[in-house]
């Protein structure tokens, strides 16, 4: 069974977080839309789910996933899809849940992260709200990056499971999804917020260490250094812009 | 099995899409941060779990739902969990997969709706953003709520069983949570923008008709009459300002 992934080809972008959990698993995949065309693949074979009317139950907007007949959008969607899939989620339904939920922060988070360059609407430029962006930028460096991690340093805490283990999880002892979206959560921040983000790692060494044990996980590694892994850069969410970086 | 809701007291905000499936559903269930403290309610019942270091899968922030031993945050979770039980989600995985896609797609419009009069910081008050949010609120009636309005008409265009009915539904012939969260938000928005709410919603009559009809239910109908259901203020997600609505 091989997936289709669909997403923007030179952004990590949304689409990353779906892209770890394939890539840790060690799925068959195809990431579409960095395809050719004369293959049947590139930005018009992810344009089609998009906008072609038979489609049925069409995306609002990318990342998407296309397995078999099904075609799933919204990467906390695809991730609860894949989770069980790819062996990245507990067995039980309140780990599953559990682990869900924990996505969709890390979803808000992402999304503040995301607005911290672009405040003023995603329609204009980052040039023509310079201003607004230092001063969201400002609170979430200050409030928001520092109020998440000393969540997700109290789940990591309370996780029986994590007791005398250097690489702590999430959500009972094994690697999740939620996990390697963390990961990418705090590699995006330290891109773009190298030193508000290593200050608030200081005070969450569980959430250091799962940043660190889990970039080291074999195939992620792998992955992380292969030409797959599209670097970061000022088209993505996670955008270095030194003047909001304070 | 009597449900806990937990959630700010004096506002419809992200705890409303839970109230109104619980509602609509008919479901015995308590508002905890409504009752009162001598009672084992109030504010300081809904903190213990946000604060108690005793709680082993703490909610990063309300609503959150307790249910037997179960604590679930994040509102399109609590529905994931609330849908089959309430018996408003479909029995097949794909159903429940697309429906939830649709929520987070809902949720991603209500987080758009609440920047468009805090785009620098939920920190500061609006009066301290008020430029901001014009700039932001005139994109968002223009572009983005178009935009989110013309793909739900055509998610209720492309449900086959909506053929030839009057009051159509996301997915599927019965109503879903989905449905009753795609309610809240045309509500919410034309609370706020009622100028440019309307004006979107004349492109969109499946949505509209959606609207009325939910509104209409039995169940949901008596709820929207009774002192349960909080009016719409300049404390919660849709805000009326009159000079955003362009």
């Amino acid at each position: 069974m091989t997936y289709q992934l669909h997403y923007w080809p030179g952004i990590q972008g949304r689409g990353e977080f779906v892209r770890l959990a394939l890539e840790a698993a060690g799925a068959s995949y195809v990431d579409v839309a960095r395809g050719e065309p004369g293959d049947g693949q590139g930005l018009p074979a992810m344009a089609f789910y998009l906008e072609d009317q038979s489609v049925a139950r069409p995306p609002f907007a990318c990342p998407f996933l296309v397995d078999g007949k099904l075609v799933v959008a919204q990467a906390a969607a695809i991730l609860l899809h894949l989770g069980p899939k790819l062996g990245l989620v507990g067995g039980s339904e309140a780990d599953r849940l559990w682990t869900h939920q924990l996505q969709l922060t890390i979803a808000d988070v992402v999304a503040e992260a995301h607005d911290s360059h672009h405040p003023v609407g995603t329609g204009l430029y980052y040039e023509d709200q310079k201003a607004e962006a230092r001063r969201r930028a400002g609170e979430f460096r200050r409030e928001r990056i520092p109020k998440f991690f000393a969540w997700f340093e109290a789940v990591l805490e309370r996780n029986p499971k994590n007791a005398g283990r250097k690489l702590p999880h999430l959500v009972g002892a094994r690697l999740s999804y939620a996990d390697l979206s963390l990961f990418q959560l705090v590699d995006g921040l330290l891109y773009a917020f190298p030193r508000g983000t290593k200050r608030a790692l200081k005070k969450a060494p569980r959430l250091a260490a799962l940043h660190a044990g889990v970039g080291a996980h074999k195939r992620l590694a792998a992955y992380l250094a292969s030409e797959r892994r599209i670097p970061f850069n000022e088209e993505g969410i996670f955008r270095r812009y030194p003047e909001l970086d304070g």
